[in-house]
């Protein structure tokens, strides 16, 4: 029987090249708009937001954006924004940036502190319009109920889950990926996969969201190195914006598992920036799972291209050593070593790791400590055999 | 190289068995609920009204709805709607409903009138919620920009098509298709069929549809049968429920072509319904388009699990033979004559489907009058072959 789902997705998804341009029409009804913008494309869209501006429309713009945004840097924000008091809030960027738009547009004029909306479902209301724009390919924020935040202190990742900070449009325009550099566009890309694979693979998978994470897992192995190598190419961009985009369409309802939850500590405790770790850990976490999802493996390794006349098992097999490859063509680093992190930490890592439950609960296979410590183990060695 | 595309969706789609009860959490914020229900249905649903009135909501319902809407029953319908003046608008039912209350939802508090509104783009805002439940597999209506009614005097159907109807929350809940009785669920269901076949065959075909399209197709094909001999089969329920939920979704961005711009007079002139008119119509235009979408009647051949070893034309012909036979064994009418069309109608009917150009400019090969009398021709003898 097929199981429940709620879909909770922007009103208004607006995908292709050039359709950054599309922000003025959603903007037509607003007065007062905050844009938080990567640094890097402030440059790219002012043509833009003068355009806005000249549509009588006030704005305000900063690019104030710390990568993988610890607390206080999402209560420096809310200062300006609550003084500027928007009806709309537009982030451009990736992850960290629209995360950081995301949760300033609910909290700026509420009177829920940060601490307040962490976990599942405790975002009370958004009251102004919110829309994203992403610049890699990617995190698929731009479309999720989601957005992570860094505990400094307590050296964690902590995430943020309401349906009120999935944005009213999200636009997904690839030509704003184009001067990702080649080491960016990869790890971005190997996160996207990473998203398509556990959503496919998750203990909740549902048909609907399998269809995209197939689809996305497909377009995105086929065009991720020639996005490395030729940034330019912009049929290689687009199906990476289009795959990436699969997978946050995947991340609501699904949502990722444990390569997700082991990467948190990397970036907690060593500022390793979400897409890295993602990518480095991949081959070592799906390793790991493959006894649990055999059938699902093969799937993957059908929808790369792979022969169906083989075994299931062997084809499983094949699906991990496609993405370890691919992983490696693409340069994505290929240990814990390479990433300087020292084999001492690995403990610490893996306590920290058991801590994200909400995570590790969507896992095809239990993760118990010593999994965990077995796994960042193979990681730090960078054996995947 | 991908195309653009614009998805405009309900931002909460509530899919599975039960889901009918998330409406009283979707009206939370709501103070007076005007419902527009099938009469059918108005029994099954009065607990969950109750519990919503329960909740200190004003509700007013109303079960006053003409199939394949005339002009006239939207008019008579915006009065009481005004009078109670809503801040929510429910449509629970089939296509008819769910585009009564789409419509009524922009009017009621409107300074335009229904004849401003008709085409593509022309609604101007709206400023109450929009909620739609759907009790068919079917028409998609519950996700769509779209809205038809049937102007009784010109014996012509006219499409709303606009981001402002679409519903904010849209619930499939394949309990509420129990109920419909053999004949609807299969006119019905042929009709979702072809929501994904026209999407999947048509000029203006995109990626991201044509996932969705090849799943539905695949899904209804496995089920529809099910459905009509079993209706209390919940898992047929379940796969056609999900199938018309993705045609659904292709109809906004992609939409229909000839199977519904021939259908349309069928409703106009004769009061067929939708359901039964696309149902008919469908091997013979397939028949028709076929030279001009050979590789992608193969696709779906392959997505029916056809041996994907033959040639490319013989699958696609056999996909034509497969649509038929399914039709027949839902005992679908198989003909114009069956219908009770007269011959002589064959004229006015092409003449009134080329003004249908709005979804005739979709369609993969050119349809000139000669061809509309001829497709009519071999659908009212119920020849295919």
């Amino acid at each position: 029987m097929l199981a429940d789902i709620t879909l909770n997705v922007p009103s208004t998804i607006e995908f292709g090249l050039g359709k950054i341009t599309t922000l003025k029409d959603h903007l037509k009804s607003n007065r007062r708009v905050f844009f938080l913008v990567d640094a890097p494309v402030v440059k790219e869209i002012e043509p833009l937001l003068r355009n806005i501006s000249e549509m009588g429309i006030k704005t305000q713009l900063s690019s104030e954006v710390t990568p993988e945004p610890p607390i206080e840097s999402l209560e420096k924000l809310l200062k300006p924004v609550a003084q500027f008091n928007p009806d709309a809030v537009v982030g451009i960027g990736g992850g960290s940036t629209m995360d950081l738009a995301k949760l300033a547009s609910v909290l700026f004029n509420s009177a829920q502190k940060t601490e307040d909306i962490i976990g599942i479902d405790n975002v009370q209301a958004r009251s102004v319009k919110l829309i994203t724009a992403t610049t890699t390919a990617g995190t698929g924020s731009e479309v999720t109920p989601i957005a992570v935040l860094t505990d400094t202190e307590a050296g964690l990742k902590k995430g943020v889950v309401s349906k009120h900070i999935v944005p009213d449009v999200a636009i997904v325009d690839p030509a704003l990926t184009i001067t990702m550099p080649p080491a960016l566009t990869a790890v971005t890309g190997m996160d996207a996969i990473t998203h398509c694979i556990e959503a496919y693979t998750n203990r909740f998978a549902h048909p609907v969201i399998d269809t995209l994470a197939l689809e996305g897992v497909k377009l995105m192995f086929r065009n991720l190195e020639q996005a490395v190598v030729d940034g330019n190419n912009l049929e290689a961009r687009s199906a990476m914006a289009l795959g990436s985009l699969y997978g946050g369409l995947c991340l609501g309802p699904v949502n990722t598992a444990a390569v997700h939850a082991l990467a948190y500590p990397l970036g907690g405790l060593f500022k390793v920036s979400h897409g890295t770790s993602n990518s480095v850990l991949l081959p070592f976490v799906m390793k790991f799972n493959l006894p649990s999802c055999t059938a699902r493996y093969a799937d993957i390794a059908r929808a790369l291209g792979l022969d169906g006349a083989q075994s299931e098992e062997t084809l499983a097999i094949q699906a991990i050593k496609e993405i370890r490859a691919l992983s490696e063509r693409c340069s994505i680093p290929a240990s814990l070593q390479e990433l300087e992190i020292p084999e001492s930490a690995i403990e610490e890592m893996a306590v920290a790791a058991l801590q994200v439950q909400r995570l590790l609960a969507n896992n095809p296979r239990e993760v118990r400590l010593e999994d965990a410590v077995a796994i960042y183990q193979a990681a730090y060695r960078g054996d995947v055999s």
